[in-house]
């Protein structure tokens, strides 16, 4: 699985507050939010590094893709992943639409879900 | 995207928490829950039938899945996607990981994890 990425010089959750405003600002709410660290703690008691799963939805996208194919709920939403960079800062790694919509009918939705989603990693870059 | 999925005589509620006991008894918790009707009632006041997507985990298959390509984040948790079946009743279909795991190295975990769904959703048939 290959995914649109960018690394933010602030700590997890200043990345996660920014990720939040840039990903609503090109018409994507958080839906989901998993503490995979916290969880894998409380369930496994085993220690890791902070790792966080966001999923991230555009409603306009979801009814499109929905109404074109039933199955994409298969695939919803997009995952939005954070964890501590190796150099510092937070890696911040978004699922590419274009890999989970396999359906060719779903190809254009998927360009303009990737396009918007690169926007608001870009606008991460510009923002810090 | 294939799923694996059956189909339960029961009305969608009631077909949830029996989902939910079978995902429970092979190690798979629901970390996350989406009302997508609902969701997308409030956000673009579409009316479309009820579709609910369940964000299912197993701890132990999560975390081998991460020690052996930390990229699987983005592919956590397994949705298992809950509407009304057109001949009545409720479908159930869940991502196969298979699908979902595409790293060779991610093969045998994924076929367990498809195994452990599978039998879930069987013992559904049965109980039914």
């Amino acid at each position: 699985m290959s995914s649109i990425e960018t690394t933010v010089p602030l700590p997890l959750e200043q990345t996660e507050a920014a990720v939040r405003d840039a990903l609503s600002a090109q018409g994507f709410g958080v839906l989901t939010e998993i503490d995979v660290a916290a969880t894998l703690k409380a369930k496994l008691g085993v220690e890791r590094p902070p790792l966080k799963i966001l999923g991230a939805c555009n409603p306009q996208f979801a009814h499109q893709a929905l109404t074109v194919d039933p199955s994409a709920a298969l695939m919803l939403p997009c995952n939005v992943v954070l964890e501590p960079a190796a150099g510092g800062g937070t890696r911040v790694q978004v699922a590419d639409p274009r890999q989970l919509m396999t359906d060719p009918a779903l190809a254009p939705l998927a360009e303009s879900a990737a396009a918007a989603l690169t926007a608001a990693l870009d606008s991460l870059g510009s923002a810090t």
